[in-house]
């Protein structure tokens, strides 16, 4: 590929890394076929990198109230109000292949009150916009509107860290001038 | 203290954390006095606490062409934006003893184009602001002016990573309710 | 398909609908192997329908200073500012296949700015955003710095009624809740 | 009158424009006593123009559950949003002659929540107002919210079709640097 | 009339007024024929009726660099953009008057931009829509913009203090929901 | 003190003042123990300074149905909205010392949704926001939630016309670039 990873800051050669991260490297491009951008520009501060995906693993990784398709949802409904290129191509990817569904990345991408969701599903990105956009404005009246659609205060909290994670996230990746790798752009839009 | 870390989830009992956060929070509260509430509010999710200060570390710790009180500033100013009552008022008392001024948090935190600082400063807070608020228009630019002030790449990555990882601060702080600990109001206000 | 070509108005029957327009949507169906739902929707509404497709033409088909994929980047860039579903999905399958791109609708939907296209393409883009945005602004300063990337005045009338025609067509389609037609989402991604 | 119909375009001589539209013009000229400044800066694009009032007439001049006078009151509401000068004022004129009433006007461009009109009104200027600045964010609610006054679906339709129309032409208006005939100013202001 | 002077708060009986008030509002009615609608609702509260108008005096009717009809656009431009009713019709009353000019205060009420106005008066409005909508931004760039106009810094005391003064006066009129007299709207529009 | 009591215009000798000025001067000086820099800033403008310091008296120090804490929380709330350095600071301190309270000043500066203050005196300080930044949409609505609250008509001029009066002053202060006076940073903050 001959563009960088990304476009303001220098991706570290890869055997140079610091064991750690250089295995991870080569264990996500052995699963992917190809090392996401992300990895490659993160890896140019390695304490960063090392907390970044700390981070990451503990919000979208683990097991809880929130299916791993409707938390890449959030991403990918978050990163569009940030406008960045990088977390809507890649994580529209993720989502596509999570939710098993080739449109619903693009239609959230766009305006997620419009998506073919659920009206939970709507009750969780509204929140995860809130957090996204106006979080000083979350009130206690949030929690018990999403208490009735089910959601415990666990979730919330999933709900929020994820939004906010992103915050953090899609920031670098607009700053760094981050791009999304090709084979992002057309994963998951097969009908198997 | 009568008043519970946050509002909206509750702190862990400390006998009950994991050895290695409760060391955490135990060294804090020595060299302190108090355990600041982001440590307890976020020791309700262990994995994400180690997540969380280990990146918070390694920004604003580490060396760099910033100043310790530069980075506190950028927190003060970003968090203002953000309306983050706990962010503003404890890094408020940082930004004090570190830039050992009692007046610099106050100004930042209400209008930063008015406060007592240098050109390069201001620079430095316009392009944080512009991370914390529109990160999708940051373009070479911007990157231009700060190098016409002295700043190296490195440092714009620092500036840039310091106002997302508050852009994720502000938000948790926002929809826990997390509250600042009274102690922080007037750390670093009087002359010595 | 089992879903409506829009959620809140019926499509007409095509056999009931006026013979002009009846023959509209056979011979793009004919062409297109699909009646794009936008056709539909509008047959609502014979009157409008024949004038909303005959501005379009006037602007999307007619010879002039741009491209016929550089119009279409006009639609997705300004429709995916006004969050409108129906307009990025399918006009983003027409950009990537005019473009024979299959990557570039994707990009200038989610942040033109960081888009692989022209610096030119960039300024062409910038103030069809003004005229989606903020068209009270526009100014003589805006007709001189498109000047300078060769832009004629003729230039600068059809970026700016393009960037007009589908701040109509957006609101339309999100009043109306009308639904890309599932054939976009795929259309021009695979390499040829 | 020395000033053109429009800042930024040229208006085409009369006698050289197609037949259709001249006679147009000439129509209009006889009826009025004057030309519209829209018609002359139009007519730069014959097919643009035929399309423009096509659309226009379609929702303006045809009968249907909204009288003409709130039509007018649509367009000068919302164009006033989009600070068009032309629109507010030529069609603030039209609406104090299809109002009878020479205050309603000037009240709807500064503040429609403050005009004496009915709460239907209201209702239905809040929504075109909705449409105007936020059509993505149109929901099942406001229908219902129309409906609770009376307005059909088919109104609802005009409603939106003519805040999206006057989307379109304000912003022709800000770019070209149309100009309103002086003639407008005072028409329908005096008591008869 | 049957008109209130203010929707929300009742006018006082004139024959109760504190002396000073009563002649003051009779003077007026003498010199205009009517008794502006603000005379009577800020009546209510005689102290504040003292002050508003000593600063409205102090701002309107001295000598300075600045025409009586400039002021009255500042008073007009800004209280547009706050969307005052009464101040928008009242004043564009008085600025008609002022400036001899039928049109201009339509004008500069829906676009400022687009009016006849020169360049100096443009810059002018500027600085006094920056003072009204996001003073926090004024710098000394502002000052030296202004400079170049002509515009001393008395001048420019000016023209923030009366912008400044209508946004409270543009606030107090909304919040009592305070109705322009009929008599306004005709006001200098007739050519003489 | 070294620095002016604002940036961009002098203040005036206080020798030289009209005797009235300077003895409100002297006296605030001797209750004070220094010279709020407002008070020598407005001085440049004596017939200004008359009205705006009579203003002031007539909301901020008459008995009413707010008690005077309650007044300076909507001050330094509605300053903080408008980033005026001067009036959160300089008020922050006024509100610290009325409401025996350390902390409120602090908090309502940077988000007062989340103060430990009443939920009538939160209903009071949204009531407050509204009119300081959009005053255009208050409603009968408004007042009938402040009513629920126990607040009359003309706790509600008054709740509003301290947010408009400080609309006013906060516009002065930004663009004079008056400075809070050292003294006020500390004030209120130490447990009695």
């Amino acid at each position: 590929m001959s563009q960088p990873a990304a476009k303001r800051f220098p991706a570290p050669s890869i055997d140079k890394l610091p064991e750690d991260i250089r295995t991870r490297l080569l264990t996500v491009q052995e699963k992917s076929g190809f090392i996401p951008n992300v990895f490659l520009t993160l890896a140019y501060r390695p304490d960063e990198f090392r907390a970044f995906f700390a981070y990451h693993d503990a919000l979208m990784e683990k097991e809880g109230g929130l299916s791993k398709a409707e938390r890449e949802m959030i991403v990918v409904t978050t990163s569009a109000a940030n406008q960045c290129q990088y977390c809507v191509i890649a994580h529209g990817a993720i989502l596509r292949i999570r939710a098993k569904n080739p449109f619903v990345a693009d239609q959230v991408a766009v305006n997620y009150r419009k998506a073919d969701i659920t009206p939970r599903q709507k009750a969780m990105l509204d929140f995860a916009m809130k957090v996204a956009l106006e979080a000083q404005e979350v009130s206690d009246a949030d929690f018990t509107a999403l208490a009735a659609h089910g959601f415990s205060d666990d979730d919330i909290w999933d709900i929020a860290a994820i939004a906010a994670f992103f915050a953090l996230s899609n920031r670098l990746a607009n700053v760094t001038g981050m791009r999304p790798n090709e084979e992002f752009y057309l994963m998951g839009r097969m009908p198997k």
